[in-house]
């Protein structure tokens, strides 16, 4: 049984973060040559680049935590992830921040698993 | 010459906020059959259930106002656009809401524009 859009995106973004969370450089092969990354609308394109700005953000601790997913079906296999979430940085739980990020995944050749193609957040400040 | 991506990204959203906030029923020649919109972690699929949902919000009017936006190139001509921004509902100026938005666009065939083929909207609640 193939799984949903849902169930997709959610044991994506399970994924994600964790390792976003953990060991952000192991982030790199979600990331192909022509993949996007927008943060704080700042460019980037490429695993190294991509991952060169994640890892090198002001924060040694970092935590995700969703609040909302939405995902739809895109072209070619592609699924369009839209997560909205509170991020707490360097272990200040009081000060929750929160996120939004679209993440763009395509489907990896034989069947692979998905990578990211485009992956775009922003902070919602109060 | 082409327009750049950010150009199109900023022209789309100055025609659809425009035109949301005038004559929502208006939108629907910007979706086809296949486009979804998430509005709150509710789905509709096609132009009339869209609209239809567009049309029905619990709000007489609403002005829409993009803070940031991020574009970036997807696949087959697509352009991801991703916006946060504030919304005013019926005139309560005092008390904006934030939302961010995904539109994917893809390009009309012969060149007739861009269409919406998904549409992700949420509140970011403070």
């Amino acid at each position: 049984k193939m799984a949903s859009p849902d169930e997709v995106g959610k044991a994506f973004l399970m994924h994600y973060y964790q390792t976003f969370d953990t060991s952000r450089e192991a982030l790199a092969p979600l990331y192909q040559a022509q993949s996007c990354l927008s943060f704080e609308g700042q460019q980037f394109q490429g695993p190294a680049a991509i991952v060169g700005k994640l890892t090198n953000l002001g924060f040694k601790t970092v935590a995700h935590q969703a609040t909302s997913m939405d995902v739809q079906p895109t072209v070619a296999g592609g699924l369009l992830v839209f997560v909205c979430g509170n991020l707490v940085a360097d272990g200040e739980a009081e000060r929750p921040l929160k996120f939004s990020q679209a993440f763009h995944l395509m489907p990896g050749e034989g069947g692979a698993g998905y990578w990211v193609l485009n992956d775009v957040f922003r902070l919602n400040y109060g």
